[in-house]
């Protein structure tokens, strides 16, 4: 491996983190409360970090796969660290675990939280913790890639190991170029729905945090109870929409900017992610109505927040779902698993993945009919190549065999069965509350240091999709040392 | 597809069907109980049937793939409905519904009951019950391919569609010898551990009907409180010993006839198998010491039992594992998923296919460092075939698909998650008891009659390894009618 490349990489992405923890260090100044200092510091920390790291310049400025897979895996690994020092600085936080669990829960967009009061927190630290949501949704290194002058197409390997989906598309042929429009769009759809939020009646610091955790599809909110503290439909309305925008591939936003409207009703994807809220909605409204909440429509209001929130993996509240019956705590479950889009900021296997195995599936049983025929898998009219389709029943088996082991060390510490099935699963798809004592009303503070490192582990491995963090434990990924 | 030769080879099974009601009958009589004239009844309707639907000669006496697999499907549905007659007679069930579900449990070796009272039932219903997890065991067309004259080579279609394992081998070039070779090492492993169960004090009829539960990993038994019942060590080391040999892959049985001993250990899913059930029983030992069981041996006694019963798919208990901690239960509930071996008498997934996953997964993560390079997966040291891969890909994604779709019906009706999710993961893993109130202590009766349907389903779909059940689920497979 090109180490060299890979820790100079890693220096210019802290220094970018540096520069991210300004809008935080304003908020702090703003509203005059006393968490200025833990911003000053921990910036100054990883300056220091960032410039030391980035006077390792390589020899071979040629970037590998590999070299592009373990500079993703371990900046995630390192912002998340240096993510947490102003938790831990500014005392909002006292366990270094803790507040590790929190910046990678943030940056991850997973919305996992260990605190079980937030109400009375710093503004500037709340407003860090959302920001995390943001920068993470899109990329912290899709960002380096955007702001750096010098990007080369080699470079085309951390956008790879970064961007979710089995096969990353660019929208123009440069990189460089593709994720900032990536990035404009992004603010814009974040600007809207500050706008949006403001005319449904939302104060303007809870509008910003809130837009900043729908985009990232994070899910950290400045109310305890999450969204349903405002009690506000248009609120509800507002988010629920957006939410299901950021969970969509970006690529079909492009699309409609340049004036293709029906790119979104084309692809498969988005007609299997729009089909399955609808029919999550409407079967979660049928089940609640009766049992939980008097009127249909008022179950349609929770059900269908609900059911985009956990699609999206973003994981805002608008009711203890916790408390709803086990059909409609099943579906969510499945949700969760299941995921929005690849190409948006959402986690979870996502929809492409499903589409595809449902394909094979399909293709599997013809095969048995007529076996000489031949078959190929379509999507969008097009045959989707071995390898997209070997790599995605791979990804599969992934992403269940990592839960089923990282399910079996957080059953250790004697917890309920399925806080602790949730509890991962809610990692690993990136989504933040599952049910039991990590329900919407609950947290994760009561786990063990081994079991939120384990689950930390799972967010960032779902975040990055697997394959990124795997490859840091093979052996053979560490041999060839070109430094 | 060809109808006639399908419908003539049901005929023949039902037929076989009702001269395996004979020992039944036997002991109804020796033991002067009335539940004779069940049998009788059954036995008469079967052979009727099974004549009538072999007045249907085949015009074209060619087997092809989907005519083995529709017969194989079609039968193991009608064996089970007929299979319910003489509990439903005899009035021991009263609901339709319930007493097919107490069949298909019995056929699939699944072992899950709606019974809480077994203990005054007659003796030859008991003896039936148990029976059909022997029959089911091996396969109820096996055992028709084993005893028909006219085997044709074409009816390989039935021993794959039948026989668990992505690629069922043939012991001996022709299919009539080598079943018949398997059922005679069946009937012979059976005796032996009648002979053992006598020796550790277990009673006459008691140590059959547990012999014929052990060897086609059921479950069933004679006590409510299932092994336990006796508190007897030598009977549980018994019945484990018997439930790993009955777990393993008969071929390797087959090899140690023929004096090759070392074969088990050259098997790369035998050592999975074996490495999985040692490590589970020690971290469940461990967990249990000074929680459940004062001393470290009393663990190990009851981990032990418990491990081989759950990984073998079988299904009975020596204790209330309901009420041990969720690190033992997690455990439990992932073996449940696993099962044995391929080519044994075990449900799950099966040791084989893990292994292959895995040695995907690698091979994944080695494609990312090293592009270029070529890698194939071995299986002692032979290479495996791509079909192979795909198929047993995708077989994993088919598994947990029917998995989450049932999960998602039995959620409807209200009960528990823990219940749910263990009542659909021990039905489609063929193991039979779950958790909450399907553990080994509770049943399946208060689960409404859809949910029985589905998991009965569940339990055929697991035994006959998903793809025969998909199949009759396909509009195209039903085409090109031949009648």
């Amino acid at each position: 491996m090109n180490y060299r490349i890979v820790l100079s990489s890693l220096g210019s992405v802290l220094c970018i983190e540096a520069a991210l923890m300004i809008p935080s260090l304003l908020v702090s100044v703003i509203y005059g409360q006393d968490d200025v200092y833990a911003f000053l510091i921990s910036m100054s920390i990883l300056i220091a970090a960032g410039f030391l790291l980035h006077l390792l310049k390589p020899k071979d400025s040629q970037m590998y796969a590999r070299d592009g897979f373990a500079t993703v895996a371990l900046s995630w690994f390192f912002v998340s660290l240096f993510g947490a020092l102003p938790f831990l600085i500014s005392g909002v936080i006292s366990s270094p675990v803790d507040a590790f669990f929190e910046s990678v829960s943030g940056f991850t967009t997973t919305g996992a939280t260990i605190l079980a009061e937030v109400e009375s927190l710093p503004r500037g630290i709340l407003f860090w913790r959302s920001f995390t949501h943001w920068v993470g949704g899109m990329g912290v290194l899709a960002l380096m890639l955007a702001v750096l002058p010098s990007v080369k197409a080699s470079t085309v390997h951390i956008m790879v190991a970064e961007s979710p989906g089995p096969n990353p598309g660019k929208l123009v042929p440069k990189i460089g170029q593709t994720v900032k429009i990536l990035y404009i769009i992004y603010t814009a759809m974040t600007m809207a729905q500050i706008i949006f939020l403001l005319i449904s009646g939302m104060p303007f610091y809870d509008s910003v945090v809130h837009a900043l955790g729908t985009a990232g599809t994070g899910g950290f909110s400045t109310n305890n109870t999450s969204i349903g503290a405002y009690n506000n439909v248009f609120i509800e309305v507002t988010i629920t929409v957006f939410m299901l925008l950021f969970g969509t591939n970006f690529y079909l936003h492009f699309q409609l900017i340049r004036g293709n409207l029906k790119s979104y009703i084309r692809d498969a994807e988005f007609r299997f992610y729009l089909g399955t809220v609808i029919i999550s909605t409407l079967l979660i409204a049928l089940d609640l109505t009766g049992k939980v909440f008097g009127s249909f429509w008022e179950s349609l209001r929770h059900s269908s927040f609900q059911v985009s929130s956990i699609i999206t993996t973003t994981g805002y509240s608008s009711a203890d779902y916790n408390l709803w019956p086990s059909f409609s705590k099943a579906i969510l479950v499945l949700l969760t698993f299941i995921g929005a889009s690849a190409g948006s900021t959402a986690g979870g296997i996502k929809g492409i993945r499903i589409v595809l195995l449902i394909k094979l599936l399909r293709r599997e049983v013809h095969r048995i009919i007529h076996p000489r025929s031949v078959y190929t898998v379509k999507i969008g009219g097009k045959t989707v190549d071995d390898d997209v389709l070997s790599g995605v029943t791979v990804f599969f088996f992934a992403f269940v065999f990592i839960f089923a082991i990282a399910l079996l060390i957080v059953s250790f510490e004697g917890k309920d069965m399925v806080s602790n099935f949730t509890a991962v699963a809610a990692s690993i798809g990136n989504v933040g509350p599952g049910l039991g004592i990590v329900g919407p009303m609950g947290n994760f503070s009561s786990y063990s240091a081994l079991s939120k490192a384990v689950l930390s582990f799972c967010m960032i491995a779902g975040r990055l999709e697997i394959f990124p963090v795997l490859l840091l434990l093979a052996p053979t990924f560490w041999k060839k040392v070109n430094i």
